[in-house]
C-alpha cells in the first residue's frame, strides 16, 4: 500500500524541530510558575519588537478558541455584540465560547463573498442597529479571520476599510489569527501592517497550525484589553503553570522569521500542488492564496484518491479540499500529482 | 556564590525526561487534531487500567484550574453550592472560575483542622441548609483535596466518610487531585482506593506539579459527567488542536508507575529534610505526610538562609515554607542542611 | 387639537377593569410572600384546568423577556442552540437575555416568508448541523412565536409540522405567546391545541399587552422544566415577594374567558380599521390576521396623519405600522378613518 | 377562634391605600412602554429631591433580590469579590444571583456582633488580600445591609468608617436597603445622609415590604453605574413594559414621607410590643432597633402563641421572630399582649 500523503489539515501536522530544541533548552533547572519566568518576560519583548508596538502584551493559551474568545470577551461587554463573517470560526465552530466567556454577549453574522465581510453588509447592518436601545445588542467588536477558514485574505488595504468604518461607531477590531503567518507569508507585509497599522486592536496569534506543540497566544495593543485579560486568563484556566515551555516556543516561533518560512513552505508546497493539478486539467474551485485548495473532481475519483493514500476532506460528494502545512514536502506533492493523475481515468 | 537549590514549590520544577522522550515519539507523521488521535485513545485505555474503572473517561487540559473547575461545572447546578474546605485552593486560588463555568454556582467554605473538613462540620452545614428552598443555593457537590494545599492527607477511610456523609444528601463527590500521586506514594492504597472506591466521581490528575509538559487532566467515572465535559471542555479552550502531544505524556506518566516513582522522590527527598532538621533542633510546624514542611525560625535565621542560596516561601517573619519536587536530590537535601545548619547562629 | 388615537403599540394600553379589580379584591389581610400564597396555589389549578394539562405549572414573572429566557434557559444546556426565526424576539429584541441566563447559548435564526419559520429551511438548518460534534453548537430548542412580531399566525397544524420536524432530532419546543390571546381569539382552537398538543413544551403567555398591571408568566408542560423554574426565577430575581398579586391578575386574566375577549376586541377593532381602509383604496401590505397592520402611503400622507393626532411608527418613510389594543373602540376607528380620509388628499 | 395577628413578615403585609390610589390614577390612557413615559421620568425627578443628588438615576425592578444583584453585577467585575457580613441576605437567600449575573464574582463574608461587618474584620481581610494577584478574586464592592435582616441598625456614622475603609481599597459601597425607611424612621436623618453621604454609590430602595405593590428599585449616584443598568435591567427581564405602575407607585411611595410614615408604623407597633412584653418579663434578645423582635420563651408558650392565633416564625423551639408591618395596629398589638399573657401561664 502507498505511504500515506496528509491533506486533512495543517491542524493534523507535527512540532517543528526548532520548537522542540527550543523546549529542550527551557527544560533546565527550576522556574516560577504563572508566568513569572524569565522567557514569559522575554517573550513580551520579542512580540513587541516584532511587531513593532511598545505596548503590545502576550498571553499564551492551549487553544485558538481560547485565544478569540477571552480576547472578545475583554473588549466586548455582556450587552453588546461582535460582527463577524457568516462563516467566522466564532460563530460557527467555537460552542458558543464567546457567549460563555462574554456572559451572554451575542455574535452576528454579516455577509460577504469569498468568506469576507463586505464593507456595505457591514455600514447595512449598522444602519439597521438601534443604537443605544437595550432590547438590541450592540454592536461593539469586528472580528475579522486572516486568511479566512476557507484560505481567501484580506489585505491590510481591505482590513484598514473595515476597521475604520467600525471605528466611526466605536467598535473595537480583532483578528482571528489562526493562519496569520500564511498570510503574512503571501502578502509580504509587515506582522504590524497586518495588526495594529490595519486597526486591530487584539489578535490571536494562531501558531498550533504552524509546528508549535502546546501553544496559542493572544496579542493584543491596549492595555486596558491586557489589564481583563491578566484575571480572564487565569479564571478560566488558561494560565498554564509551566508558562515557560509555552513562551520559549513562541519566542522560537517568532524569531529569524520561523514563523513565516513555516508558512512558506505550506503556502508553497499547495503552489506547487495547484499548478500541477492545473496541468491535469482539475477543476479548482478557489485561488489557493494560501494552504488551501477546493477541487471539484468525480466522486469516483474522490474514492480513488483515498484509496491511493491521500488523506483529506470531501465537502461533497465532488469537492475535495486540500491543505498543506509545514511538513508538506515538495516530493510529497508530486507523489500526490502522480498518484491523482493515475485516478483521474478509471 | 552558592548554587540556588529550589523549595519554592513543585511547580517550579521541569520536565521528567520520560516525559519529553514520549513527546519527542509522538512527533513522527501526522495525527488528526483534538483529540481524534490514537494517543489519546490510548490514554482513556490507560486510565481505566490504572483506576480499574471501566467507564472512566479523561480529558487532558491545560491546568489544575481548568482541571477543577470544568469538572465541578458538569457536577454542579447554577443554583447550586460546592462544599469545600474554607482554605481550598478552588475557594482562595481560581479566582471565582467553578463560580464562572458553573453559571453563577456558589462555593462554600467549611472548617476543619488540619485543612482537612471535619465530618461533624460538614453535617452541621447540611443541617442548617434549607434544602429545596430556592432562596438557597442548594449543596451540589464535595470537594476534597488531597493532598491538601498545606501538605496534610486525608486517608481512604476518611474520604468515604465525607462521601457518604455527603452522598446521603445527594452531594456528588471531587477531589482536586493537584497532588494526588504524592499521596498514593505515601500511603500506598490503589488509585482506585482513593478514588472511585472511596466515592469519588470526577478528579484532576494533576500531573503538572509532577514531571510534565503541558497537560492536566479531568478524570471521571460517571459517563453523564462525561458526556457534559465533552461540550464543556471544548467551549472553555480546552481541547487543543495538538492533543495528542498532551495524551501522550500522560500515558507515559501513568505507565510503570513513573507517577508514583517521581512523586516518591520528592517525598522521600522532604522526609530526608525533616529528619535532618530534626537533629538540628529546627521546629517543625508539621508533619511533612508528602512534599511540603512548615518550619519556624529566627527571622534572621530565615534571611541567612536565602543568602545562602535556598529559594523558599516565608508564610510569616519566623515561618518558612518548604517543597520538594521530583527533581530535587539527596544531593540537594544534604547541601541543603549544611547550609542551614550554618545559618543557626550568625 | 384632535385627542390622540394610540395605533403605537399594544404595549400602551393601561390595564383592564376587571384586572383592577381582581387586585383590590387580593389586597385583605396578610399573605407569605414568594408565591406561598393561597391565590399562586390557585393560579396553578386555573393553568392547569385552562389548558386542560394535569402536569402544567406556571411562574409569574414581570415581562416577555424574563418568561422567554428564563424558560429557555431551562430547556437548553449552554453547549446548545436555540432555532427560531431570523426576525424573532428573542434574538433581535431582548439583548442577548437567552444567551446570559443560558451561560452562554447560542440563538440561530432560520428563514422563512411572512416571518413563519419554513419546514424545509429547518431540515436544512439540521442537515448543515454536525450533530454530537462539540465544535457546533447543537440545536436543542425551538422557538417559535405566535403570533409572530408582525402580526402573522402559525397554525396549529403548522406547529405540529415544525415541531415533529424538531423533535426527531430531540429539540424540545417553546412558544413566545407574547400576543398568544389574539391568536387564540382568531383560531378558535383551544389553548392545548395551540401548546401542548401542538407538540409545544413551554410557553410565555403574554399577559402584559393584553390588559394586566405588573405580571406575564412562563406556563410549562413538563415537570423537568418545572423544577428547574423553580431555582432560575428565584436567582434572576423574577420571584416577587407580594406575587399574590401577579397571580390574582393572571387568575382573573384566564377567568371567563376574559384574556380572550379582550384580544378579541384589539382582533375586531383592527378588522374595522382594515376594512375601512380598504374602502379608502389605502395599500395594506399584509392581512392583519390579528391586531397589527402594516400601509404604505404617501410620506406626505403619513406626515398628515400624525398631525392629525393618529399615533403610530413609521417603519419606512412610506410604510406606517398600526396596532389596537383591548382599549381600543369602535369609535377610535372610525374617527381614526374619518381623520385618515382627510389627509389622503393635501 | 381568634383572629389570626401576622408577625411572620413585614413581607406578608399588603399595599398602602395611597399606593392603590395611584396606581388607579395612572390609568388613564395610554404610555410608552419599557418607562419611556411621563411617571418614569417623575420618579427620576423626585429620586434627586428626595436624596438631594443631582445625578441620581432610578431603575424599578421586581424585586429586592433583583435590585441588589444588577446594581453589584454593574459595580463589581467577574473576577472581583463582594464583601459583606457573613450573614448579608445577598449571600445566604439570593441563590447565588449575584454570582450569575457578575459573570461569576464571589461574594465574601465578613464577621461582626450584631450582624454588623467589624471595621477590623473588613481590614484584616483586606491585608489578607493578594491585591492585583489574578489567582485570587479581587475585592471590588462593599455591601452593607441597612437594617439588617435581623433588625439592627448601622449608623451614618458607622457607614462611613466603613465605607472609608473600603473606598482606601478601591471599593465601591453598596447599601442593601430591604428596609431602609425602618432605619431612616428610627434614625431622623436624611436619605442622603444614610447614603451618598455616606459614601454609598448604589442601592435597592426596598419598597416591597413597605406598602407598595409591584416595585423595588436600584438607586444609584453614579453615572457610570447607570449607564450599566440601562442594559443589565433589559436582558435580566427586569424592564416591565407598563413601567409606568411601577414608577407611580415609587412616586407616591417617596412624595410627602409616605414612606417613611408606613415605617414609622411597623417600627412604633413593634416599640409598643417590646414594651409590653418587658412588662410581662419576656426575654427579649435584642433590642428592637426598627420592626423586628427576637424573644426567648419555653417552647410550651410558644406552641400556645401559636395556638392563640398569632403568626410567627420560630428561629429555635425556644426563641421566636416577631416582626410588625406598616399594616399592625396599636390594637393588633394590644391584643397579642393580652393573648401573650395568658399563654404564658398553662
Amino acid at each position: 500500500m502507498n505511504a500515506q500523503i496528509e491533506f486533512r489539515s495543517d491542524n493534523a501536522a507535527g512540532v517543528a524541530p526548532e520548537i522542540m530544541a527550543a523546549i529542550a533548552d527551557a527544560n533546565t533547572g527550576s522556574a516560577l510558575a504563572y508566568g513569572a519566568d524569565e522567557w514569559t518576560a522575554r517573550l513580551r519583548d520579542t512580540v513587541r519588537a516584532v511587531f513593532e508596538h511598545p505596548d503590545a502584551d502576550v498571553f499564551p493559551v492551549i487553544s485558538g478558541t481560547a485565544a478569540n474568545s477571552l480576547a472578545l470577551a475583554a473588549m466586548c461587554p455582556p450587552w453588546g455584540a461582535v460582527m463577524c463573517h457568516d462563516t467566522a470560526h466564532i460563530l460557527q465552530n467555537e460552542c458558543g465560547a464567546t457567549s460563555m466567556f462574554g456572559g451572554g454577549a451575542m455574535i452576528r453574522g454579516v455577509a460577504g463573498d469569498h468568506y469576507r465581510i463586505e464593507p456595505a453588509a457591514l455600514e447595512q447592518s449598522f444602519e439597521a442597529t438601534r443604537w443605544g436601545d437595550p432590547h438590541h445588542s450592540q454592536p461593539s467588536v469586528l472580528s475579522l479571520t486572516v486568511p479566512t477558514d476557507f484560505g481567501t485574505i484580506y489585505t491590510p488595504k481591505q482590513i484598514v476599510e473595515l476597521t475604520t468604518i467600525a471605528s466611526r461607531r466605536g467598535l473595537t477590531a480583532h483578528l482571528d489569527g489562526a493562519r496569520i503567518a500564511n498570510a503574512l507569508s503571501v502578502l509580504g507585509c509587515s506582522p504590524a501592517d497586518l495588526t495594529w497599522r490595519a486597526g486591530i486592536d487584539a489578535f490571536s496569534l494562531g501558531a498550533m497550525k504552524n509546528g508549535v506543540l502546546s501553544t496559542d497566544a493572544i496579542v493584543c495593543f491596549d492595555p486596558a484589553i491586557a489589564a481583563e485579560l491578566v484575571y480572564r486568563t487565569k479564571r478560566s484556566g488558561h494560565v498554564a503553570s509551566k508558562m515557560r515551555f509555552q513562551s520559549v516556543q513562541l519566542i522560537a516561533y517568532l524569531t529569524d522569521d520561523l514563523w513565516l518560512r513555516l508558512a512558506h513552505q505550506s503556502n508553497a508546497t499547495m503552489a506547487r500542488l495547484a499548478a500541477g493539478l492545473c496541468k491535469l486539467d482539475v477543476e479548482q474551485l478557489n485561488e489557493p492564496d494560501v494552504n488551501m485548495l477546493f477541487i471539484r473532481v468525480d466522486p469516483a475519483v474522490a474514492d480513488r484518491m483515498a484509496e491511493a493514500g491521500l488523506l483529506f476532506y470531501r465537502i461533497a460528494a465532488d469537492v475535495v479540499r486540500l491543505v498543506t502545512s509545514f511538513q508538506t514536502t515538495d516530493a510529497d506533492i508530486d507523489t500526490a500529482l502522480t498518484r491523482i493523475e493515475s485516478t483521474l481515468t478509471p
